[in-house]
């Protein structure tokens, strides 16, 4: 059962229903950003924002007809309908989406008879004239109009006739498609798909759902309504959104693509959706959700040591999918749960050869064990695992100097407090004694280390820092508690992660960023000298 | 369609598979802790662990006996069939499983002829064996036996025939349900509606459910299957789980008792998922997730302007159930895309009412806007938005001390590091000079301060440091990125939370700790004495 990608939509509603997430605050420059991948993933509508509501979104507007060069999709306008007892050709806000440029435009409508008598406080029937006369007015401008029937399933569970009568007006005033949306979220699958059936039999229009998560089935929802027969489906990158989300449209989609054999991308997209999700989160700046379906950094990650020892025999026979088909890795995890076929896959993934020696496999598996239980991970931080391998397998770690010292002082006299860090040691034959300024503890030591190494490894210039996160590991202590700081370098073409661990959170963080120097210029092949 | 408790079984299986998740670890201790919870919730099933087979779990059996006393759960045991080739009560593992002295036993028993041929490198009448006689010899010993048929959706779908045998053989060897696993996680709800639908009419047995979420509809597929007539659901905690985790036990029992009516668990027991989702993820370590259906932080919480104002006319039309009917609470949040409603709403929850003073209240959102452009957020700190407000309404803040300077130095001259603060500062008419150590710096910052001030505010000795988070808003530019922020404390029956924002991660640890001293002051009714 194929669709054609030019008949069935797929409309994003990141940069605006998605924007509502608790947390998350997207600049016109970001938004700008993610349209770009919204367009190369292949969605066929992005809805970049409510224009003349909020500032922001009409700015994006503005800048969006310069600077954005859409490829795929068609950029969209969110807004109301006209006000009630206002002509529609004198509503500020009507007048703003036609002042958008864009293409097409969603008008947000009331669908529960409820939220029109006590949210608009007006009448059912100036309701209906205020959807049938915007659509209208919107289409004798040349726009594309889609009606998002807010609060629909609860409308239509209250009062089935006046939800109807609002479709077939909007369908009747020229509405491409009406969008059934579960504005409160707490739908299930099967009534979605019983009304989905019925308001098409009853209308005749063509519809679209909008799902939100608040029942955990946000993504069955949708598929059900497009196995009912929508002709679009709307959702948000990662599932963004308000309360617990919108659908997920990853999710949606690589279930469309890849369970349902209905393509609804262009042809191979579906092959960039995990790189694209990251990349949205990283412009979000929201932390991504691990266990995040398709993409998420755990989505393919083997833990148990019984599936570890299988997968070495088939893996196909304990994968969903091949993670290659959406452009996501099987990892093999190092932890204390992990035996040691585990750790023997991890190694051989680094490059290390342990199959042959079990005295040395169980040494590596045992501190592995040791040291996780004191607060250490190795599954984000594959750089210190493998140093911690290079060790066992060859005795000692690579060194490029000894530290005799360090320390860092944090000062403020007033509004304003400033960081030093010093840093003593011993490199290319001389000691050295290094003293250096930062925005933080981890700026000052980090530059100071440089300042101290530079001399004799010139290759640390081309390395830098580009991502630092801190996690207190018990709730239970605060301040006394565990630190484990997990650092991220990025140079000559490569991204390492290490990680550092103690009670004093600068501490752990001198470790992590000491071991991702070291493991920077050990992975260069740079020669020590000590 | 009520149920009846008594036959519906809700089964848990967060202390075994939800243990394989990611950076996940529990202690015996932990177990323990978290199965007094579960009994709470009422689940009639609690899958304790793998005994003989992981050294922790069968501590845990063993402990259990005397520190566990269950109200409601069945203490369970899981483990494998006897192996290929062994006499039954000769298999040590199985042995295990009756000196947990577990009174239900789940085994795992390959449902997928490729599973036993490639995996178990056996025949498919040696594991059909396996099963019947292992399921006979602990019925035999008194046990009540679950089947779980790993893998059984892809099994079925390979060779029908076979995956039924397995079902049939567990069944007339006196299995009380036989428990279809979607181990692999690619099924979507239809396939699974119709697969159980179609085991039961073949093979007239009483069948179970688990589900993992890779494709976004564990809980979906879940419903589906009881919707289908299976007898038992299993699931996890918050979906803890590897990969993308198990079926979220938490939502799949909200959405039968309040979506569908059927009552699972004993009665009320549903008002207190919240509250046990929250101390389980305390236990586990593990960061809630805040847009977790029904329980999550962000469950109820509404941000959007055009929302915000309609709630205040009628909250039920904005919410798919009654927060409290699970424990969890609406919340307005306060954010740069928040209205003034928002805003006001927030205040009068903090005791400020801001509805007369239209001048005021625009202040208090564009100083609120201003602030969270720069990386604060009061979403998660009441504490410091109730200090800006204060601030607001009053002038200025309350005013305890007048600090003159603070300083940490952190140093290192072998394997242990130092921290020492010292706290410059005017209180009860006095100067005052307090230095001391710490495992860190927020911690010796929070002993010198308190030594500071204890003389004069003997209150502070009740206040305590409970969390503490540190984040980093800009991935991009690492060390030199802003950081924030968050303390919890806790003191005089009271919990409260505040924020501190800038580019050193001490600086703002120093902000939003003095803020909870001061917060916590006021807020007891203490008089300033600067």
């Amino acid at each position: 059962m194929e669709s054609n990608p030019s008949t069935f939509q797929v409309y994003d509603t990141t940069l605006r229903d998605g924007a509502q997430q608790e947390g998350l605050s997207l600049s016109v420059q970001d938004k700008l950003a993610i349209a770009g991948h919204l367009d190369e993933l292949g969605v066929g509508f992005i809805e970049g924002g409510w224009p003349g509501a909020i500032p922001k979104d009409t700015e994006f507007f503005r800048r969006a007809t310069t600077e954005l060069d859409l490829k795929n999709a068609v950029l969209t306008a969110f807004g109301a309908t006209r006000k009630a007892g206002v002509k529609v050709h004198e509503d500020p806000q009507v007048r703003a989406l036609l002042d958008s440029l864009a293409p097409a435009v969603t008008l947000v409508a009331k669908s529960d008879i409820r939220h029109v008598e006590r949210a608009l406080r007006t009448t059912g029937d100036e309701n209906l004239a205020m959807v049938t006369e915007t659509v209208r007015h919107l289409r004798e401008q040349g726009r594309r109009v889609f009606l998002d029937a807010e609060h629909f399933f609860d409308g239509y569970a209250f009062d089935q006739a006046y939800a109807l009568e609002v479709v077939r007006a909007a369908a009747e005033a020229g509405a491409e498609a009406i969008v059934l949306c579960d504005t409160n979220g707490g739908m299930l699958p099967n009534q979605v798909a019983d009304v989905v059936h019925d308001v098409r039999s009853a209308s005749g229009a063509d519809l679209g759902i909008h799902c939100h998560n608040d029942t955990g089935c946000a993504v069955a929802n949708s598929l059900a309504a497009v196995d009912a027969g929508v002709i679009q489906v709307q959702g948000t990158l990662n599932g963004y959104g308000e309360r617990t989300g919108n659908a997920d449209l990853i999710t949606v989609l690589a279930d469309l693509e890849l369970k349902l054999n209905r393509l609804v991308l262009p042809d191979g997209r579906i092959r960039d959706i995990t790189r694209i999700a990251h990349a949205v989160n990283e412009i979000a700046n929201v932390t991504p959700y691990n266990r995040q379906p398709y993409v998420g950094a755990s989505a393919f990650a083997h833990k148990a040591g019984l599936h570890a020892s299988a997968i070495k025999v088939d893996p196909d026979l304990y994968q969903h999918i091949d993670p290659e088909a959406v452009g996501n890795d099987m990892r093999m995890l190092v932890s204390d749960m992990a035996g040691r076929a585990s750790i023997e896959l991890k190694g051989r993934e680094l490059g290390f050869d342990l199959s042959s020696d079990r005295e040395l496999l169980g040494r590596v598996t045992d501190r592995v064990k040791h040291l996780e239980a004191r607060g250490y991970t190795f599954e984000a931080a594959d750089a210190s695992f493998s140093l911690l391998l290079h060790e066992e397998v060859h005795g000692t770690r690579p060194l490029f100097c000894e530290v005799e010292s360090w320390r860092v002082i944090t000062e403020s006299r007033g509004p304003e407090s400033v960081c030093e860090a010093t840093v003593k040691l011993t490199a290319g034959g001389e000691r050295r004694v290094a003293t250096a300024e930062g925005n933080g503890p981890v700026s000052a030591l980090d530059h100071a280390l440089r300042q101290a190494l530079l001399p004799v490894y010139p290759e640390l210039e081309r390395m830098k820092l580009t991502d630092f996160k801190v996690r207190i590991l018990d709730g239970e202590s605060a301040t006394d508690a565990v630190t484990r700081v997990l650092v991220e370098t990025t140079g000559a073409g490569a991204v390492w992660q290490t990680v550092g661990v103690g009670t004093n959170m600068v501490d752990a963080s001198w470790q992590a960023l000491l071991e991702s120097f070291v493991y920077g210029l050990a992975s260069s092949g740079v020669r020590s000298q000590v």
